[in-house]
């Protein structure tokens, strides 16, 4: 068996993925000291926002303002999503130097959550990487529905290696190709990452697991048996809770760390600074975060 | 890589390991429908009761009357577990063919949870063995903290072989080796795995995991590719709870069915039934089930 990888980076999404699936309204500046922690704690890529419309995701309305207020460290990569030219102009005023492109593998899930066909949003992707890349900006794709559509179920993994292809063609340096709906299990996972494998570089790809079943950690682990050595998780598994309506989140960052620590492969970012991270952030919430690491913790400690 | 296991064998032992670990006093007619319910769903191997003192653990005190009152199919062999030859007795009475014996690999463990070295015990159980086995009974050994102790922190994987072989010498048919607080992890999993195959034949082995930390799935993956083909799984994850005390749940078996089916693993086993079965039992428990498939259920109906 091929060794696993010794190093993988993790891209820190909690502050966008994790808290624009919040129902509870956080303050500009808790979101800026989770920010700031996470960064403390190692991280070197961290999502921060979103200039979307604040009437669709009220959650990131206040993009500019966190941005505005955060203490930046030279080793981070602070990114935000952006939907359109708009959002880049946007971005750009706030000084961000790491873009992220939204697109989907699924047609119904495109039309629904972008309210676009894919070929529209990647026709206006490609002008949006074409400028940010013009100023000197790195550009991230997310592919989301990659393992599965709430729409449409299965999704054929030629189309995800077609969308990613086409990502990479307008220049993103990665495509995180994402579990939306938590839905994935190993045996796709592996089989999803060959084929890309043969299409594209696999240092590119990202993978963005949700922990809706529980199948986050062993998709994480058979990608990195195929050698992949970026991850996505979210502090806490922000964006997510057990007992709520639509209980999706993310896979936990502590969660991810564990296994990881566990198996050996570094990460420079360090578990217990995380966690204490998350639960600066925890009563805000209005709910138990539901990474299990955590919730084991919150047990012992009783 | 090796192909995975086509099948695999899931011994559920939700009504002993899951039950034991409840506050809630579950009474007999529940805990016979329940068993009952996990035979139609195609289990054939239900660890259904305890033969121990009911002032050490009155969850079971009834495991008499489970027996005496459960209708038993043919193709399922139903279990108990016996810490003594007074138990074996009981199990005798009750019309028991397969018994189960509870060894440690951690000394500290040992003494804290059967009062006795892990010498002792050994050659105590060698003598229930031989009483067992002359009455044409299969019996089974549990080896716990196998992959760490809540005392002792890690576990010597010298130490796991040694009583692994003790226990084949004696004449059990299978050691469960048993991660009993959840802290182990897939390379943890793999290395001990290619210890044992060394010493011992592999299909004798099967794996039991809490998923305390997230991690029972990633490690029942990691065990599947070193072709390991029995695994323990408790109904809904019965046995723990993310919000109590000591939050310590069996792997649900909901949780290793969505995986396996989605592996193509076949295991025999109907997981609608399954959940069914769970969900059945759910509101006596005065607490949610916390298998994540459940949660991601109960989330999408409201």
């Amino acid at each position: 068996m091929k060794p696993l990888p010794p190093q993988v980076t993790i891209v820190e999404v909690g502050p966008r993925d994790g808290l624009q699936n919040e129902a509870a309204a956080i303050d500009t500046a808790s979101k800026i000291a989770l920010i700031e922690s996470l960064a403390a704690a190692g991280h070197t890529r961290i999502e921060a926002g979103a200039f979307v419309s604040p009437k669709w995701v009220p959650q990131m309305a206040d993009t500019e303002a966190v941005f505005a207020g955060l203490r930046r460290k030279a080793d981070v990569r602070y990114s935000a999503l952006v939907p359109n030219l708009a959002g880049l102009e946007r971005a750009t005023k706030a000084g961000v130097t790491d873009i992220a492109l939204f697109a989907s593998a699924s047609e119904t899930f495109s039309q629904r959550n972008i309210n676009k066909s894919i070929a529209d949003s990647l026709k206006d992707y490609a002008e949006v990487a074409k400028t940010a890349l013009a100023a000197n900006m790195r550009v991230r794709g997310y592919l989301s529905t990659a393992f599965g559509c709430p729409f449409e179920g299965d999704i054929d993994p030629a189309r995800v290696v077609e969308v990613t292809e086409a990502l990479f063609e307008m220049g993103v340096e990665e495509v995180a190709v994402s579990d939306t709906i938590g839905m994935a299990h190993p045996g796709q996972v592996t089989a999803l990452l060959r084929l890309l494998a043969a299409a594209v570089p696999l240092r590119g790809i990202a993978l963005h697991f949700h922990d809706t079943r529980g199948t986050a950690l062993v998709n994480v682990y058979a990608a990195l048996e195929e050698g992949v050595v970026v991850f996505d998780s979210a502090a806490g598994g922000l964006g997510g809770c057990p007992y709520a309506p639509g209980a999706a989140g993310n896979l936990a960052t502590e969660d991810l760390l564990f296994m990881l620590d566990g198996l050996g492969i570094s990460t420079g970012v360090d578990r217990r600074q995380v966690t204490a991270a998350s639960r600066a952030l925890e009563p805000q919430l209005g709910h138990p975060l539901p990474s299990r690491l955590l919730q084991a913790e919150a047990a012992k400690a009783r």
